[in-house]
């Protein structure tokens, strides 16, 4: 039996995902936390409901990989490291260079790595992940999945900033986008859905989680996206301020007595969105909770504004729309938004059944039968389009 | 007979518009440039066609406009300075005191020079040019008419940007817009071309010249608008660059070899735009005329993508739109602009007669006769708004 693994690592962190393919059944999955520090937290999700949890200490990623196998053979999930044949790993930022998926060999990690500029969080993490697995599985095919590859086709004047064009050219400032994974695989589960091919449809999709963009999906491709040249741009996200007048910057900074731009960036970043607006939390589980406290109802009023502007201008850069589609954590779970989002759009002919919204987690279509828009409602599955692309590129 | 005077005061210069009311008649208008500079240059334009201009030095704002009064009794335009019956002028910024225009007694002043933290460039100057009429003429009714007043019925939902809440609280960082008065009055007009009250109707004005804006206008009322907390944010412009992550700041910033935010501030505000993108020039009549070379039909596809793209987030803040207006220098007279930003709108029942679209500076109607939605080309007028407000608080 042939299995691939889906690697999403981060600097502290290795989440996974083993499938069986072709099936393409999740046969374990799981999360190496605190990686380097003390007390590292092991966890291992097989079978019908098994659970396996470890703390021990992790020193590095390559360690946690080698763990990770052994136990997934102690735990009779695996027979042998031979049993994996591929490994593919999520990447963040692919730049200019990466417009699908990507084989890595040759000058890829290089290029991953030098890429760290435009995600200084991510993309390191993301090659020592890459790096582990090369170690400990020498031989396997290796496959680089790219978030923001899927919005490589958008148009220059959409990526582009009106910014001194030497910018771009020298520096490469230009919208990247991200999410890419997610914003393609609920794409093209909607035209499934519409029961057309995707080259002829206008989607929107709604990628909302504790980051949160919103795609224009022409004829399968990503045409334009609200997350800009990194993920603090576009609408309103658990602690992301999304767009903001960059006045506000020095503005704030001399306030508030700042002297590092990047300072005022890390708050832009960690204690805006939901978080910022309400004082309260970054969750939207718990600020619908405590939607009778004012600031809360604002934030919210806030939130789905927010959403439901970049919708609206998606329309007029594709001049029509088939499907607007809500994914992730709050995408799929919380109806309320859905609704509030779509009240604006019953002029040109989209609307919600209240009674099929009334649903979590699901894939469905939650608009009414008259309305000339669908609007579904779309798990997203970002690990499994890591082990699909992984299973593509091994042919 | 009673003349009211119309002042835009800049720091070195004052541009004017003197009405015969009620009758609102322009009996003469003007501008006096580069006071305070050797060389000032002193123009009035009145009757058919007749105009007068010096070269003097003109020291301060107090000077320019005594001498624009006894020059104005010289050229028999007025009989005496009595005959000035009232003042109007222009303040940018009026935070969240101003919700109307407002005749400038008690405090008024004092507090628009203390909002001079919201426009820099543009309150002090304002100030300077009420101090010198309030000095000349200290016994007529002078009136503030601030670019901020129309959009202070805008929605806290959409005045608050996604940052912590204390920052508006404490310093009042929110969205603002301007182009308040040009919003309003072709969104007035255009209510009397659809022949129905303003109460009823969904609008959403362009206003692009150098500095462009659009603005949706329910019921009357700004209820959102793409500038904010100062006129750098929103559509891309002649030399500002709208919307941008604001990520790009310490990024660029690093890149350039730059220490001062402000210096990054000052390329988005001069430097970048039309004229960034292009290298070439911030005045869209230079750029229609280069349309061949690519760089200038890619800065030209941006301009009216973004304007596409607000006018396309408003009808969703609606739920629909009844009439979308251009106006201002681009608005009034680029056919072109036009026709392409209503090209992503016929989805919606929104298209341009293309022979009627083939017009420059006049009210008149452009949509198809079939269109759902109204398009119409109004030439804004400022000052006569400026006026209007002068006459009516005089009451």
């Amino acid at each position: 039996m042939s299995k691939t693994i889906a690697i999403n690592a981060g600097s502290s962190s290795l989440k996974w995902q083993l499938y069986e393919m072709p099936s393409e059944a999740v046969v374990a999955k799981g999360i190496v936390e605190r990686i380097g520090l003390n007390d590292s937290i092991f966890t291992i999700k097989y079978g019908e409901d098994k659970k396996y949890e470890e703390v021990v200490d992790i020193n590095d990623h390559e360690l946690a990989v080698k763990m990770l196998l052994d136990k997934l053979i102690e735990l009779n999930i695996l027979s042998s490291y031979d049993e994996i044949t591929g490994v593919g790993h999520r990447v963040v930022a692919g730049g200019e260079y990466f417009k699908d998926s990507t084989i890595i060999e040759g000058d890829v990690l290089a290029k991953i790595e030098e890429l760290a500029e435009l995600a200084p969080l991510h993309n390191p993490a993301n090659a020592m992940g890459i790096k582990a697995f090369k170690k400990i599985l020498p031989e396997i095919i290796s496959v680089a999945v790219f978030d923001t590859a899927f919005h490589t086709t958008m148009p220059k004047h959409n990526y582009l900033y009106s910014i001194p064009t030497e910018y771009y050219e020298k520096y490469s400032a230009r919208k990247y986008g991200a999410h890419g994974t997610s914003h393609k695989y609920v794409a093209e589960r909607a035209a499934e859905m519409l029961g057309r091919p995707i080259e002829e449809l206008k989607i929107i999709t709604c990628h909302l989680g504790n980051g949160a963009s919103i795609t224009a999906v022409d004829g399968g491709k990503s045409v334009d996206t609200s997350m800009g040249f990194t993920p603090l741009a576009g609408v309103t996200m658990g602690t992301r301020s999304g767009d903001i007048d960059p006045s506000l910057l020095p503005y704030l900074m001399n306030k508030l007595g700042l002297t590092d731009v990047q300072e005022m960036i890390d708050i832009l970043n960690k204690k805006s969105g939901l978080l910022g607006l309400t004082g309260l939390s970054s969750d939207m589980r718990d600020l619908e909770a405590n939607i009778d406290k004012e600031e809360v109802q604002v934030a919210y009023d806030v939130f789905t504004d927010r959403i439901r502007k970049y919708i609206g201008s998606y329309v007029t850069v594709m001049n029509g729309v088939d499907a607007i589609v809500f994914t992730a954590g709050i995408g799929e779970n919380d109806a309320h938004v859905r609704s509030e989002v779509i009240k604006g759009m019953t002029w040109f002919g989209c609307e919600i059944d209240a009674e099929k919204n009334n649903v979590r987690g699901k894939q469905t279509t939650i608009s009414t039968e008259d309305s000339k828009v669908k609007v579904f409602l779309i798990p997203t599955d970002e690990e499994l389009m890591i082990a699909r692309d992984v299973e593509r590129l091994r042919k």
